[in-house]
């Protein structure tokens, strides 16, 4: 089958990549759409070094082979982290933290850049008929979004801060401004935070400080920023992943009595239903053919993405 | 001026009452609109006992008199409850808690349901110019609804139902489907759930679990449903007051780790935002003139209120 194939040096297009084999529990997926996020980008810049295989978690597509009937021929998405299902995490409804998790397209699993993968039973989500495919691709990106929200209690009068412009700040100030909290979204490109206009207060630069500072710009100088900008006995939440360590000012944190939070991948379902309602804005994703997966990686528009 | 006293007994039109007066750090409201709840018919059949004068605490106005000249000319809203200004509560931002403060058209000062009040400079909010006057009368209850997710984490992957099919519920069951979380909404009128189902499931009975129920009855029975319905470890939230005592059975919650909370007025602002964002479906408020009270309060629409 033809994927995008990652040898830990670079991505490779293949044509010669087997099919994969049904095995239990699990359902074959023939893929429909897939998006790239900034991990994608992150994994062949070094980012969870390691991981061989086919890139890609989010997407939809169709299951066509599976072991549970009601199963087969419907429009599914898939949560990414299959644990081992029997450690404490995976007791403990933890499974994304199972130690020994594969997690699609990041670590020991073949991703969604191909014309089909596997994934276990339990973490398809079937699509809701009113959802459109094209929106549904959405799901993994937002679900990241409300594991802030699952994590975190932000009330209705707090101030609050996203830090970045991007496709995540963009899923993460939506759910923030679902709360009624007060928000701000400082960015770098104006032309980008214009789209955070529409509900948000949106800044190159403040002086202000803030409850609950997000962090999302994916680069290390955000979480300076952040920390500058986060008020005393205020909460700090660490939404990217970086390739590289970041030193911070642990002292700052400990006098000034911060909380910081790091959260990852969050509940499909209410993405899902979130998606469904239509309460969230979702920029159209430019999409490719496979093939041209270098002109796709180097397309900097608001979401990029392959067809198959 | 004009305005529904009541007296102890009963409530009255009357046209011969006093135009209040301008107090230091006060502003003279000429009330526009002005809407009935629960707890307006609650006082009239001896809901806080004690309370003697005009009735109405949910209403918006143009200021007319103030020592605060921003405010002069502007629409308006007030947050209901002035405190004593230097109490442990006034002191730490918990104000509507101060044990000598007075709630307008509730405890010790007079309501909207008047062709003027008085409310307190730092109460006042100024309804945002794209916010319609009859969409900002429900700023109140909305905050009131608000006040849930400001005193407790709401997940997106909570359980959670609502109990009672009017208005207060309406306000509730929106804001905690902003939150993503599963939401089954209990009824016993299925022309007023009817309204609910563009958001929420609704359902005259049900057998399951839920990890938070939220009782917005106004009925002591509603919260004996309330309890069996929480799961153990869950959050029983009461939002409803009650004219009379109501027995509740104490070890049950003690046996299976049940949280109870009661959670009253909430956040203004964040509850104007959500408003001017058309965030809330808000039905048609029915208004009647002053001197029309009896028809008004045995009106069964929706939401009923008084235009000025």
């Amino acid at each position: 089958m033809r994927a995008l194939y990652f040898d830990g040096k670079e991505l490779q297009y293949r044509e010669d990549l087997p099919k994969p084999q049904l095995i239990p529990n699990h359902s074959v997926i023939q893929v429909k759409y897939a998006a790239m996020c900034s991990t994608d980008k992150g994994i062949i810049h070094g980012y969870k070094a390691g991981f061989k295989g086919i890139l890609g978690h989010e997407f939809v597509g169709t299951v066509i082979e599976s072991d549970d009937e009601q199963l087969i021929g419907k429009n599914v998405v898939a949560e990414i982290n299959e644990g081992c299902g029997d450690c404490y995490y995976c007791n403990n409804n933890l499974e994304k933290h199972c130690p020994d998790r594969q997690t699609i397209g990041i670590i020991n699993h073949d991703g969604c850049f191909a014309e089909y993968l596997v994934t276990a039973n339990h973490l398809i989500h079937i699509i809701p008929d009113n959802l459109a495919l094209e929106k549904a691709v959405y799901t993994e990106p937002l679900s990241a979004a409300l594991e802030i929200t699952n994590s975190i209690h932000i009330k209705p009068s707090d101030k609050i801060a996203v830090i970045g412009d991007g496709r995540l700040s963009y899923m993460i100030a939506q759910i923030i401004n679902l709360t009624g909290a007060d928000l701000t979204v400082l960015g770098k490109h104006s032309e980008k935070l214009a789209l955070f206009s529409a509900f948000a207060r949106t800044q190159m630069e403040t002086e202000e400080s803030y409850d609950i500072v997000i962090e999302a710009t994916g680069s290390p100088s955000g979480i300076k920023k952040a920390l500058s900008l986060v008020r005393s006995r205020g909460t700090l939440i660490v939404k990217s992943t970086y390739a590289e360590q970041v030193p911070i000012d642990l002292s700052y944190l400990v006098v000034n009595e911060i909380r910081l939070f790091g959260t990852r991948c969050g509940p499909f379902l209410p993405a899902l239903k979130m998606l469904e309602q239509n309460l969230i804005d979702l920029p159209d994703i430019v999409y490719y053919d496979l093939k041209d997966y270098k002109k796709a990686f180097n397309d900097s528009r608001f979401k990029v993405g392959f067809k198959l």
